[in-house]
C-alpha cells in the first residue's frame, strides 16, 4: 500500500528542504518506498480535516490504510522498523540507533529550533544579540559534544541508521549560520548526508513542489 | 540482567521528580523490572568515565551487560519493546503510542524546557517579562492543542502507554507554573499519571536519594 505524507504547499523555507517533511521522505527513499504527497497551504493545516489527523496542525502526517501517524521522529521510526535499510539487525546496535534518533530530536535540535525562532521574533529586541550570544552557546556545546563522539568516523554508531538520517536533518538547519563550519567533522558528516542518492531525491522532490508554487 | 541506571547525586529540582531519570525509573516500575543506581556528583557526569557512556555528560544513561544507553526517550523505549504494559499489542496503536512518545518530546517538551532556562539565566534581565510572556504563549498553543486532542478521556489513545508516561513527565515539568491548571482536563491527565502506583514508587526512590544527600 503506497503510503501518503503531507508537506506544505508552499515551505517557508523557500525549498531549502529544512522542512520536516523532508526527514520523512530521505526515509522513503532510503528504503525505496514509493509514496504520494497532499500539500497544505497554511490555512490548510489549522483547519479540522487536518486537525484530526495531526492534533498540533503540523506536517508531515503519514496515512498508510487505518494507519495515520504524525511526528517525523515517529514516522521515521515506522518506515525503519517495517523495511530494511534504516536500523541495524544486532539487537544493541538496533537500540543505540535509536538512542541516536531521540538524541537528534530531543538534545539537538531543541537549541537549533530556538535560535530559529529567536532570529524570526526577537531580531529587532534591542537585546537581540545579547541572547542570541547565549542561545549560540547552548548550541556550541551540544556541537562540540557531538564532535567529540563523532572523531573520525563516518556515522554516528556504524552504518548509517535512522539515528544518521535525523541528526543530519536536524544539523543542516544550521548550515547557512555557520555554526556547523566550527566543527568540520559534522561539516563533513552532514555534506556526506546530503550526498546519499536518497537525499538527493527526496531534495529534488521537496524543491519541484515549491517551484511549482513559486511558478503559479 | 538487572540493569544499571544513573541519576543525579543531588538532584537540581530538590527532589520534585523532574529530572529525567524520574521516567525510566517510572517506566521501570510500570513493567515491574527491578533495577539498580549508579549516582553520579554534577562533576562525574562531565568526566570520561561517564562521558564514555554518554556523549552529552547527561543522567540518565542505562546499562545491560554490553548494552549502553542514553536518552531518557530511548531507554523508556527500550524498556517498552521488551517488558509488556506500556506499548498495545496491536500494531497500528503501537505505532500511534510510539507517536506520542515523540510529540512528548519533540513538540511538547522543547518550549516547556525554554521556559525553565529562560527563568535560570534571563531573570534578571528587564527583558525578562517581555520574553516570558511569548514563551508561555507558546507553550499554550501547544497545551490547548493538546487539551484539545485528549478531550475527555483517560489517556492520549486508548490504554495507557509509554507515550502517556513521557507526556505526563513532561506536563508535570509545569505543575509549579500555574499554566497546566488553565487547562482542567490536562491538570487531571497528569494527576492520573501521578496516582500510578508505579509512578510513586519511582517518586518514593528519587525523594529518598535526595533525602539522602541532603542529610549527609
Amino acid at each position: 500500500m503506497t503510503p501518503t505524507i503531507t508537506a506544505f504547499e508552499r515551505s517557508p523555507d523557500g525549498g531549502k528542504g529544512l522542512a520536516r517533511d523532508m526527514r520523512v521522505r530521505w526515509a522513503l527513499e532510503e528504503v525505496g518506498q514509493p509514496y504520494d504527497v497532499r500539500l497544505l497551504s497554511f490555512e490548510a493545516m489549522k483547519a479540522p480535516p487536518h486537525l484530526a489527523l495531526h492534533p498540533f496542525g503540523q506536517i508531515p502526517t503519514y496515512e498508510e490504510g487505518d494507519l495515520v501517524l504524525f511526528e517525523s521522529g515517529a514516522i521515521v521510526f515506522h518506515i525503519a522498523e517495517r523495511h530494511a535499510g534504516l536500523l541495524p539487525h544486532n539487537v544493541n546496535a538496533r537500540a543505540r540507533a535509536i538512542t541516536w534518533m531521540f538524541a537528534a530530536l530531543n538534545t539537538m535540535e531543541p537549541p537549533i529550533v530556538d535560535r530559529a525562532i529567536a532570529r524570526l521574533v526577537e531580531r529587532d529586541e534591542a537585546w537581540h544579540e545579547q541572547r542570541m550570544t547565549v542561545v549560540e552557546g547552548r548550541i556550541r556545546k551540544r556541537l562540540s559534544e557531538l564532535s567529540g563522539h563523532l572523531s573520525d568516523a563516518d556515522w554516528l554508531d556504524g552504518e548509517f541508521s535512522a539515528g544518521d538520517l535525523l541528526m543530519t536533518s536536524v544539523l543542516l538547519r544550521l548550515k547557512s549560520s555557520g555554526l556547523l563550519d566550527e566543527y568540520p567533522n559534522l561539516s563533513a558528516y552532514a555534506a556526506r548526508g546530503e550526498a546519499r542518492p536518497a537525499y538527493k531525491r527526496a531534495f529534488d522532490a521537496q524543491l519541484a513542489v515549491f517551484t511549482a508554487a513559486s511558478t503559479r
